[in-house]
């Protein structure tokens, strides 16, 4: 899908760093073998293991062995296009997310896809690439912040996806502005490069629709589920974050609306326009071409001798200024008749 | 979306004030500290407590605190942006509403939203600013109008719904008249500005189906309510304000396809408009050019020579009006062929 | 809705006359006080007490009290718009209809609403004004025509809205009509009163859509009904009345595409038609340009140098008829390149 | 619905004919009386009873009595529009059909509707007019073909359903063909007249579907009957004509949207020509216009002056070639920007 | 639907061969009469029978003999155009699919229809042709690669069911290539046959979704199977490619709305290209009609008369220069007022 303004980005180096938190510590450390992992596995309190660039199938295959994951999932980690989905386990779930961030330079939407491995006590994240998008999340662990380290992985998880989903707003906020340009522009000066550019902006919103759709689903099953892995508690943080994507949803339609409203308006505009345009040459038309008649019938020697060779002084000003007159009278009839 | 003619207004000023009453007696008291509440929280009767410009966190946390609401409903009502909702808790509901009102001066709608913690003795009210939309059910409390005073506060919470309910459909009688005033002007002189015009009827009708939608939803469910908080009583009223937004909806599907209709009628209408003008456009060039030819060829010598130069008197006159027979006799061959 | 063909009309004269019969007698009269439908409360056999005009307040709610009705009905009795529906009550059965008829002058469909209050001895009808379109089965009544003496108020009800479903097929019929006439307009000469003639019948028809709808729901709910006042034989004649509504929802449908595929073939026929204005525009030109330029040339003094003075008879007539052969050389190219 | 293609046919002849079969017998017989069929009612074995032209209230009543039909059955074979339909009763089942044929000649698609009711040892057939679609049928049991002679009345049931879908492939395979010539015309020389047929088209296929929908569904109720009259043999072989039927719509939707497509394909080519139309207007005005002018400018005395009224042997033809190299390098410079 | 780029092949020539295997050992060998395929019926170990060319009815029938297949599954193996499908008997499944394969010369989708009966230890499968997509499965075999050796015929169902779906993504892929490649087509020089490409893409793809939506089907109830033929392993493999399918439809729906987008970009391009060329029309016709009427004043004797025949050295110059200059000013004009 390159074609749309929205890119994959995977990073090529990987990076493994580990959380661990109750409610009175927090430590924090970068893992330098996947063997490292292993150590939480049981321990008591809350784990949470990043992996940045999460494409490298050795890795990937070893944590997933390490937490008795599926091979199935270990396949589906690695594999680039996935769309939201959600997967429940005896002892696990696996979540797949799609994430939406703004490249601000060329305006451009990079899309990156986030999977979580929830356990009772666990949560591994793969992420495409390292971003900050979590960074207020992990101030919030490190400055004990807010209840999240009061609860379990569950509402660490809801917390990643809360942050994952207010990008949205982000991007819907910035679809908002740009269809504003494009309707100014549509009212102003229409060219070839608006209509390609609200078809553009179609398909991206398409393509977040497709996106968000999933999503939702996810979330009502997550808020449904029915393993002890999500806590009653985080049931109804969930349930809030699942009411902000049908708001999304809404909010993606009703501006979906308002672009395909766009190309009407832009049609009709151009029609506008040659109508105007074909208003003034029958203007000119009108105007002229009678004129030109009653010019070559003035340019005839019978003229001459009807006014005189000698009279010429009165009779050519009072030729032109007539035919002044007459092209004059044609506009007015025009003006009056509300043609123009 | 401050491109839709819908504005959000929130006032700065909080005021706090309390209804109760029985079937015998209603006292009304305006209250100066959040820590007033608490008198009515278990006092016999129906307490109606409502706060105008409900954003003030400080106030709404220690009033949701007073009567035991969920942290999330506190966060929620402090949110600005809420589509309508209905939660339930063990003690008590939670509605999010959205009204809509007209500004007349500028022909704004203005949006507010109210929210609403249903308790069994008590109706906490969240409004954004002051309005007068609920002065007619203060008038009947506090004259005892009607049988609002013999029943609870779920009847109290319909009729509030109730009155916001009724006010979609002034602003569906306002709709009504622009979609005439466009009809109108399509018939007569449609401009590009009648096609700018539509399209924001349009997307405004968008906005607000959108927000009927989940009002339908709430209503639904608070009739199919399994607490003991909606009476069986309010149910029925509750049940008839549900055939309203169904009503409502339908209506605004009816509008909402009555105004893409109007587009094809405009589209049309250039376009015969662009027949007409091209017609003009003929009929001056099919006239006009063949006459402009003959000028030409009698403006040779050879036709003063064959005429003989003294008889222009004869030649000159009847050369002009054959010209302008000419002229004439194609017009009524295109009158003649329909071609105008 | 004033801008649709579709008229509300309420009478204001009030009538209430009474039926009561059983399979051996059949006694009518008209009432003079609402007092005297007492009687026909509990009274063996089947009574039907027709009310038209029925927006009087005292009437309807004294009626409405002798039989036990709810306060909400009498309200939703005594206001003019209502969609149809069915409200279940232990006793009775609240239905309201839609009524269509035709005014034959003025090509306007009349919206009158039935409300039916169906005991199990009784039915009571409120109808806003008095029609003519019951008449027949009153006649059945009188002359014991069919089985309608021998079976309950469940079978007259049915029997009324048959008659009322009955007249929704002959404004099909209408409609029907109305679309050949106006393809017919398409075909030979479509003008913009034909494209507005297209969208009123789209809205009218858009209208009776949003009305046979929720009759059809109102139907598949009474013979899904599991109260004792429906009788199973009863059923079955419901049911063929639903059969009916549905395929009344198909025939308008199937007319709804039929109209809108008329825009298009509309849109199409305009641009056809200009595309013909065009091509004689083109034509005329292409002919008359190039003589023009050859009337100046031969208008030049050099001409008649070039042909000699006294040459004139021979030149003249050469020139006219080359310059008439060059017009026709062009036209018969045009011909042949099949331009025209 | 005489604007369509589609014909109903009912003849007015009626003729009434039985088989009786079972494994080892088959007899054939045409009854004269509507009484001869009481014979058939209780004979061990299996009948079919066929009636053609069954629009005769008499016969219809007569034989709905013997086989103890319900009088709403009876009434619903006498009136012609009927949807296709199940009515399930204790110990038969009523079902209608549309059948569609082509009558060759004139296009057009005639359409019948066959009424069966199919009880546990009997089928009765109502046929609009004697048709010879079900003579292979006839045949097959005469020769004691396949397994039909085998089995109940439920699998001649199926073998009648199953000829009657056969014939909507001959149907569709003659709409594609149609549309194939259609988008034929469109490539080459498309018409008003085009535009008109794909009008027609369009509202037959919307015919058809509406037709073959609660086709679709008389198939799933009959393969999910509960009663003893469908055996579970039958039913596998029901489900594959209820496949068959999902598949016909499928196809008719899919060419109901190829042949929505080929209306914009027509409106983009009208636009073209007139596009052509236009740039050869244009071309036509820009070489000739600017000559007009020179050639008048050249039609000056003072040109003669300038030249010297002796030289017009050079002046003149070098005059004329100036003139056609302006022309010339005109056209030249519309080719070399590609505006033609 | 030849006129779609999608292609029935079925070839003649029949091969029939069978693969045997169980964890430890494969064998393959060529089956000379289907009378061969009767040893692996009950043979331990896992038994896969392929018929290339499959529409041979003695064989089919012979085959499905053997192995105890309903007589209608045989038949249905036997009729070419059938929809993807599953059929569930007591001790086998029949499975449909349709596979998409590319014929890269003639970029013409091929179309083959695979039919699979798939029991507890064996596998039929039904080719309509010899194809080369099921060749890497065959390699996997002999190899022990993976662990289709190690699991039933179910997983080698999935295998081959896996393969067929990877084959819809290169379609895919395929058909984004052309929008891609029709997009620029439509920025730089659109054609009425991009238009056509449009329509034809648009087209093919209808086609497709039309498959893709039964396979999800069958898919759904392979995964809800509650036979004990596919094994709760295989379900979750099942639900992987139940997730392509989907996948698919959603991307399919994307692509088809961006064709359907196109198609209004075309329009607003052929109109803003006509509006262009009306404007040059009219600044040709703008800046050269006056100019002839100045030329034809111009070549009145008066003119000569007015400027005295003498000073034609200083007055025509100076008319030929005022002309041109009124010519420029109103080209200047134009530009200034941006009408060009």
């Amino acid at each position: 899908m390159r074609r749309l303004n929205v890119l994959n980005q995977a990073s090529k180096q990987i990076t493994l760093s580990a959380f661990h938190y109750d409610e009175a510590n927090c430590s924090e450390k970068n893992l330098e073998k996947p063997e490292d992992c292993l150590e939480y596995k049981s321990r008591p309190g809350v784990s949470w293991i990043n992996v940045d660039g999460g494409l490298a199938p050795d890795l990937v295959e070893k944590i997933g062995g390490y937490f008795d994951v599926h091979p199935l999932v270990i396949e589906d980690i690695l594999q680039p296009n996935q769309r939201p989905k959600l997967e429940e386990f005896d002892h696990y779930l696996y979540v797949v997310l799609k994430m939406f961030s703004l490249d601000k330079n060329n305006k451009t939407i990079i899309q990156e896809r986030v999977c979580m491995i929830l356990g009772e006590n666990v949560l591994i994240t793969f992420q495409e690439k390292p971003g900050d998008i979590f960074d207020p999340l992990r101030n919030k662990l490190r400055h004990n912040q807010g209840k999240i380290r009061k609860l379990g992985p569950d509402y660490l998880a809801y917390s990643l996806i809360d942050a994952v989903v207010d990008y949205y707003y982000i991007i819907l906020e910035k679809i908002s502005e740009q269809i504003e340009k494009l309707e100014d522009e549509l009212m102003n000066t229409p060219t070839q490069k608006t209509i390609h550019a609200i078809h553009n902006l179609r398909n991206e919103m398409l393509f977040l629709m497709k996106s968000v759709w999933p999503l939702r689903e996810v979330l009502d099953h997550l808020t449904h589920d029915e393993t002890v892995i999500i806590k009653p508690t985080t049931v109804l943080y969930l349930r809030d974050v699942y009411d902000h994507t049908i708001q999304i949803m809404e909010q993606l339609e009703i501006l979906r609306d308002i672009v395909s409203g766009m190309l009407d308006i832009y049609l009709s505009s151009i029609n506008n326009k040659m109508n105007a345009v074909m208003k003034r040459l029958t203007l000119i038309t009108t105007i002229f071409m009678p004129l030109t008649v009653i010019a070559g019938i003035g340019g005839m020697s019978e003229w001459t001798m009807m006014t005189g060779a000698e009279n010429w002084k009165i009779a050519y000003p009072l030729f032109i200024l007539v035919t002044i007159l007459i092209g004059f009278i044609t506009y007015l009839y025009f003006k009056w008749k509300q043609w123009t």
